[in-house]
């Protein structure tokens, strides 16, 4: 495994719901018209221009189709494409081939879509020129929140929470009549250990929060100059990592570079999973035989 | 069941998984924070113009999570949503509200994305006069096609084939040598009173597959100027509605407008519901007590 | 795959349940007198006249048990079978192969039954000498519905509406106060290209459902000679093949001929499914080693 | 739950696996013409003379289609059904009831089937006078054991081994080279206090089962005066009850008299549950309303 | 499979569960430090003396985690084992060597642990030097009923009932008004065949169900001495072997020979499944290779 | 939800498989012998001191198996048990009662026993009087995991990772030739604001890991002595709670007070999950009515 594959059971069982949706009951009455012994080569070629990712996902679709298909995959998850980059290729029974081919597609372009719009936000970060990490969010496609956030790797971006079990970020809703001191001490008593970020809206509570040494400080739906300024009250009161600032909220890809600019340590982008347009990849059929 | 409502075990099974993700094996961390007899009023609102979609789905998210959970829903699947527009209230224990809320939201968001998405496309196709109607296509998430599905009927739109089980496309690659007569008739030769429709690139195929009498012809890649003439080849050939004449690719909501001028029956849009962007819907707190 | 298999993951997916029902929790009791290291070499067999059925599903039973079990399948889905006709041999770990045994024969016999009363319907048709077809309904056995519809396409049949999704089925109840006219046009204009059918008590009716162009009539508990009256007035009315004319109920082996003769163009029984007996297959040890 | 009720998570599991099978993606395409606001009362009734059982099955089916549906269920399994016995009543959102319909039906007919198979050979044991008992077998539909088994019991029949986990019994593929006695033995020594039964094809193993103590002793395929001197050895031998003589192969509803009078205990058929056919049961509209 | 391996798709049940318990959604965060092509051998070995149990699950979680996992299994369920004891040795890519390496622990040595413990209950009854037996009961971690009966075998031990519906206990609350001559009858017609168990707190409860015929009677926490007289009792009464004598509660590691000497047939221990502690085996890296 | 309860869905997930296995196929027969309408109202209650857990476990399973059962829940999660103490009433059909009684109490007793091992170390640690808090591991029964973690709360301990994905624990076969530093660093870089702990065997270790601001060092198989040097190291480098001291391996109840004493912030036991002895909760049916 790599680090930008999703665990595999992920895969696996994603795809076999996926492809159980597409054939049952009664198969492909469409391709009853292909003789049983025709065989073909096809290829799996980008048409535009991104980032692949989805490789385990396709690998078990035509697996689990019909283990007479042979794949030679060629290029990993996180690589780049270009108009006809050819992603793997295919061979063996035609029939197989097109039952599995829109489940293998409909994995691939979903999340090399994801993998595809995360590098181009990696890309408008590093345009200012230092160290900000991209994230993602737990705004998931329901049922494939490992593969999307393995595809966020592949396009070079980071995690944030895998779920609601595995970090603490205390928001306005948590607080009541607690202070931000009060919450993560509540937080670090309970969950020792555990990263605890807080969601500040103004700069007192970065002030705040820092105090309480937070892990990470997420300032939601600021402006890129007022990110600056809590930037610097972090920045004076710790050392360096100490506490993360993270952004989220209003960033898109003409203002991410004003977001990195300003310091953040992390820009989280719910886009990269919930508003990713699909990548086009297609699957030619190079050559057919035995009919 | 309404008929822009997806069956409902489709509904409770997605669910169930979505939850899953997110909150095992903890629990929801932040939320030990919140005192346990706090309880809440929330309201789910729509920060953008849009068409709702996901009822079903974020009902069974509340009441999976805690049968304490009231919701009020207030607009159907199909409702025209306006920045603002309540769709729903939801009171009971604050914490469960909390935790239940993002799974709620990421079905919401992804389905009112479609629906909205959908409904674009139908009212661009309706600029044109015509009673040309917009399809989604088999490009769907993985695991969410009969979610995805109802979403687009809820945004006016119809849908394609379920599956590669209910109905038989003829592609150019499962005609092999065959020529489109032979290919329609072994269809139904196999599967007797099945819709069956033919892919063609060209006015001769076109032919071909009227006088086999196919259902309908799919029409890919061909310019506004290539369909009308195409229609024209149908409706010369056979009564109303008894061949469809069906467009797909390079289809957007510049073109549409064009291709239903151009007297296509069916409108297919893979982007329907591979590349909507999710729909901004949000919880708010109204009122917090018992803490 | 060939057109008389189900879709692989329905076999595997009922043998994984079926295998489990039979051996949990302890395994196989009584096995566990035979030597570990025993080895045998079995013929599954036909006892009896039939088709038949099931060679995924057993395929599946035994591998699922043990991987070193090998068969060799001789007689694809389909084959005739005499009493004493080899359909495969089984070699391997005696204990498994006995374990394996009944959770095997049970999927052959269920499905091979099916097939072999498809069969019969199909020879009796074909007594009338037209090109009359036989179809299977939704009246499936819970759980087993891919399996059996691929069971009957072995035995010579064909697949009405795998379930409610993929067609429209207008029966009475669905009529309200709607004419016939009414009902088809509503549903084309829900389902754009679907095939619509509609059950018809009365000549009547089946005028106005040729009219309204439906795919097919379904004429109900109708006798032979009130078929061949309504088939005369579809003949009248279309082109060859544009209506089908499809009868059910009140049809067996005896009656099927004159339906057929009746110029039915699809007869449809549900006994197929529901009530085929099972066929007597059985596996005869041959050799046994290792002991 | 009663005696002839299987445990209702099996119940809850097949029916929520069947009405998927049935609705899956896009729903009852045909129920979208009746009006959502259409209700109705239906009754369940019996076309024909059974023994009815699956009542746990078809509560389960309108349940989880919509929890709106009311059910009133009339008759208990096991209950006799005269034609026209009304089963059960249901009323509630059209469009569900008839969704629904099939998949309630499908278990129903499927059980009652399975029941009223087992109350003929019941009562044609009972000619004999004597305490025979008839049951079930391992031959049961895949994925359906439970259910099938308790519809045995609803028609008066036993049950056998539920699988190969719970009881012991000797074929002659388990000897090997041991005698009767050492199998009992190891059986024993293996498997405490478990029911050990041997398959006897000839006299002298009866006396050897007996002599090990089996619980039972099988006798395949004899013919009625085979088995009359069998349980002779065996009442020579044992108390009343101690050794069970079980009868099976070549058992049909006109030899099973003479099996039972010649003394068997127990006679197990296969056909019970591998082979009865489907009990006419329908449901009728009574009243539809609002519409 | 052997006699102390469990049904092969229970452990690989079991198996996936756990390994998606342990790595969802991310995958093993701390092997991304792990260079992907780093390879290793690594020996399973037993830290403590014991007795070894888990082999199959051991084998699927490696094997689910990547099929590149080579492992070389050395000493079958039910060895002894010494501190040291090398049970396996594991070689392949060093970061899925450690991510599945907890999960393949967790199994090896909760199901060691129970089998250890069992032999040391089976050694402690051989020291009375008869043939009482161990056995265990319906006492088992929810979830892994066969994996560990199946180890409780490879212990030495035996099963008792698989689950409540393969054998009859009668208890006292089942009793009501009856006497056990009617319980027992009531279950023996009920349940032809099975065997009827009777629990006895009582010497003339003993009486009865001798007299009853049941297979065992269970004595429920009475002290040798009683367990001796109830012994006698049963012996005077019937064949050897005809009813055996059960007895369990209170029974540990120190009474147990005790209960031997008392001539009871069987020992039943839920501790064996409930509260066996943990066997400690790790996994040592012998060599790392690649990096 | 309290904070010592699990996730409702992995509670009821898990009483559903094991309700399956204790109960498939033919549900409990010895349940047969108990009239149909007998009513029953129990007591669950110790018989020893501890701690009960498990409550939303026994819920659901009373409820899976009959709607009809009602339960008084009167002792939530973490309460403490004297011999006697009810924990909960149960009331409803005697049958249900009796076959769901040992479904629950295995959950009951299993996590019951979790919690009460928990209390004892983190009683024997309170001995110490300072802020030592104890923890669980990854340790825990496979497919129990979120199960058990809730049972350490209810306990009185805390959880430590809840799985591979959700924090870094960095150990020395992880590190290859890195040194601690580039290995804190490398996590870091990958994973940003997770916590990283680092196991260190040497005191040298402790003090590059605290360089290297690790959020804990994990001082395995360390005497309390040595723990105390190293805790010295690190109070010296670090403010407090920013780099927490972790002990794990040798510990035990006696010498878990040692190790608090030497001034760790945590302390692990495996033993908490892998070898908690079961609880004894048991069922007395205090009044039954209705037979």
């Amino acid at each position: 495994m790599t680090d930008v594959d999703p665990p595999r059971l992920a895969a696996r069982e994603a795809v076999a719901r996926a492809l159980a949706e597409d054939v049952l009951p009664l198969g492909d009455l469409t391709a009853s018209l292909v003789p049983e012994d025709a065989t073909a080569l096809g290829a799996i070629a980008a048409r535009v221009e991104g980032v692949v990712a989805g490789r385990l996902c396709a690998l078990e679709a035509f697996a689990l189709m019909d283990d007479r298909l042979d794949v030679d995959w060629r290029l990993p998850d996180g690589s780049d494409l270009e108009p006809g980059s050819v992603i793997a290729q295919v061979s063996g029974p035609l029939r197989s081939l097109l039952t599995a081919e829109r489940t293998a597609l409909n994995f691939l372009c979903h999340l090399s879509g994801i993998a595809t719009l995360t590098r181009r936000y990696v890309e408008a970060v590093a345009l200012a020129g230092g160290s900000t990490r991209v994230l993602d969010t737990r705004k998931t496609t329901p049922g494939l929140r490992a593969l999307e956030k393995a595809a966020v790797r592949a396009g070079g971006g980071f995690n944030h929470r895998g779920n609601l079990s595995d970090a603490i970020l205390v928001k306005d809703n948590h607080l009541g009549g607690l202070v931000i001191a009060e919450a993560v001490s509540a937080a670090r008593a309970q969950w020792p250990g555990r990263m605890v970020e807080v969601e500040c809206d103004r700069a007192e509570q970065v002030i705040e929060a820092v105090e309480a040494q937070a892990a990470a400080v997420l300032l939601d739906n600021m402006s890129p100059e007022e990110v600056r300024k809590c930037v610097a009250l972090v920045r004076e009161r710790t050392q360096p990592g100490a506490t993360l600032v993270e952004v989220s909220g209003g960033v898109n890809l003409e203002t991410a570079p004003a977001y990195a600019r300003a310091g953040a340590d992390l820009i989280s982008v719910g886009a990269l999973t919930h508003s990713a347009p699909s990548l086009d990849i297609g699957l030619d059929l190079i050559d057919i035989g035995g009919r």
